[in-house]
């Protein structure tokens, strides 16, 4: 399949499951939002699962691109800058209903395989960003030298997971959950006496 | 109807999601589940969402008084204790495909007002008793005066969230979450330099 055609099937997929969410969505409700026939979609993807997986993938390199910080920047403002990314969903139509269809995918998880890894390699993503920075920052002496990358990173994903759930639920991102991870954060890397908060 | 047929009701409830999910539950199923036939169920509820409100409803009775803890305990032992509760569900079967139900039905809550206003409820319980305790640890001085009661319920909400997030795409609670927000109460409230952290 060419990069043209790949990008429009995973648009209309987009929008496909903004509009009738994860269960109700089909091959043919796909088709409706392309310029391509179900047929086309069926050469390509074997069912509704696998066209999600590739969708999930999309996703994924999508956010990979998207919290790559820049490097030569100190550890601290690296990492604040990974905090606004992640917790700053890019503005999109029917921003809402799209998170709703991914924690449906969530819930889908423990059933389908390749919605678990791939789902896994988004928040791994995360926890090697994270965990990376915070070695940095100690190896530096930025920050505090009993920090652990590894504790700070898990539970950077376990607030993310959180905070996705809520959005759904509440129907806003909670507007205070980026104030509270940058406090923990300071806190637990010791930034709260050196780098001002806002 | 009599608490007996209630909460028979309800446990076949519990256990028709846990073999069938949220999506493909039925009336029917859930009947399948208990010794009533579904024209009893019917009497009693006009749909499946009539009925998995009155659930979540149980759920959020049976969560409130787990949670209920000795209020003569002083505030960080209360704070532990409810950290405990919160980040142990009770040993059930099926324990991982009921948590994977209660997931599909929060990816609901933007359709159905009254599963968003029960889980509310549940969370608005969390916050509360969160709350609560920072607040007494502040007023008594137990707990550092800059502590904000209402931040730190909220993080834990987000944070207990996420942690049922990852219970379902990962198959295990995620062992250091218990841990991890320990450690986090303790700085947020100064106690990492007067309670012992085990």
């Amino acid at each position: 399949m060419d990069s043209d055609t790949h990008e429009a099937l995973m648009r209309a997929t987009y929008r496909a499951l903004c509009r009738h969410g994860y269960a109700a969505v089909t091959m043919q409700k796909i088709a409706d939002e392309s310029d391509k026939c179900k047929g086309t979609l069926h050469y390509h993807y074997e069912s509704k699962q696998d066209l999600l997986e590739s969708f999930l993938a999309y996703l994924r390199d999508g956010f990979v691109e998207r919290v790559a910080v820049d490097d030569d920047l100190p550890p601290a403002e690296r990492l604040r800058a990974l905090v606004d990314v992640v917790l700053s969903p890019p503005e999109r139509r029917h921003q809402a209903e799209f998170q709703t269809a991914i924690l449906e995918i969530k819930a889908q998880a423990p059933y389908t395989e390749g919605y678990r890894d791939l789902l896994a390699d988004i928040d791994g993503h995360v926890h090697r960003s994270v965990a990376d920075v915070v070695s940095e920052g100690v190896e530096t002496g930025a920050f505090r030298s009993d920090a652990d990358p590894d504790d700070v990173a898990d539970f950077v994903v376990t607030i993310l997971n959180g905070a996705h759930a809520r959005h759904v639920v509440e129907g806003d991102l909670p507007e205070h959950t980026k104030r509270h991870l940058w406090e923990y954060l300071e806190r637990s890397l010791g930034l709260d006496r050196g780098v001002p908060a806002e």
